[in-house]
């Protein structure tokens, strides 16, 4: 049962407050109306597209990372919360995939993935020391994948576990678990 | 105890026989004479310099990889063996390293072993399933990383592993393990 526009823009405002990484097509198949109505939906609540809600999030993140300069992440990093999660977004183009069958190379998929792990370590230095992958489904150029890191203390000294699942719309395209070398101990108390 | 000048061209001419990657600076080491000696011996013997000897290799090479077109290769593939082994080199850059440390980024370690994981396996597609990595060392721009690659069966059907370990002269710097899907099974009688 369709809602009445009302309650529609009500709820998607709310939905794009918690999660402003849907796209106007997600937005449509929630509410089962057309992309056009969620474009109009937003104009009238003045809610940017994508695109510009990205920048907006991403720009407020950028001063947090302390172990690369921002230019250096591949992916634009929308959320970070240091040595604890952190988001980001890699837009896939003709220039990432195999010219043969169109499919996404691993590298970038990995790159993506290992510079958020990088970058959300609370430390000037962060080093990659492994890394296990797994590449779960083709990704090819126009797909949006979100990167998701979780970080986890490490079983030896200075040594922390990033988790990383990236998805493609709701589905998982790669997981990556990298073991982070830091210069510091994480979560000591008055470390600067 | 140094060789007489005739004795040491025959060796280095030799030596660089079996391995073409050996640089002036090596064969200088090798000798105990000076990396000038060594040039007016490669002058005196006709034996082209490094980056000469490199691309002569690579072009003897190209014509064997069937998973990709050569250009999409990370590194120069100096020799294949479809199915079997395989070598490239890469040289690290100040494009390839971390601004701050100078330490080459993990991506451009892992896309060069991967695509040549991806270039060895003799089938017209081939993927990456899974992978596991290890940094062991850092790399830093101006050296050359060569890569070695080694095939074996997988343990499920249209699998392969892929072995490669890299390293900065004698030194291993990386090592991955690439499970690769691939459309056909290997090592088939008759297959094309």
């Amino acid at each position: 049962m369709k809602l009445q526009k009302r309650e529609r823009q009500a709820r998607l405002s709310s939905l794009l407050e918690e999660n402003p990484l849907l796209t106007d097509g997600d937005l449509a198949e929630h509410f089962g109306v057309s992309v056009q109505t969620i474009r109009l939906d937003r104009m009238e609540k003045g809610i940017p597209e994508l695109r510009e809600r990205l920048k907006d999030v991403a720009v407020r993140s950028l001063d947090d990372v302390k172990s690369l300069p921002i230019d250096e992440v591949i992916g634009d990093i929308i959320d970070i919360e240091l040595d604890k999660r952190a988001v980001s977004v890699f837009d896939v183009t003709r220039d990432h995939v195999f010219q043969r069958n169109g499919i996404a190379r691993g590298h970038h998929l990995f790159a993506q993935a290992n510079s958020l792990a990088v970058a959300v370590i609370d430390d000037e230095l962060a080093l990659t020391a492994k890394s296990s992958l797994n590449f779960i489904k083709p990704v090819r150029a126009g797909e949006r994948v979100v990167a998701k890191a979780a970080v986890r203390p490490g079983e030896r000294p200075r040594r922390t576990i990033v988790e990383v699942i990236s998805t493609v719309g709701d589905e998982p395209v790669f997981t990556g678990t990298f073991e982070m070398y830091r210069t510091h101990e994480s979560g000591k108390e008055g470390q600067s």
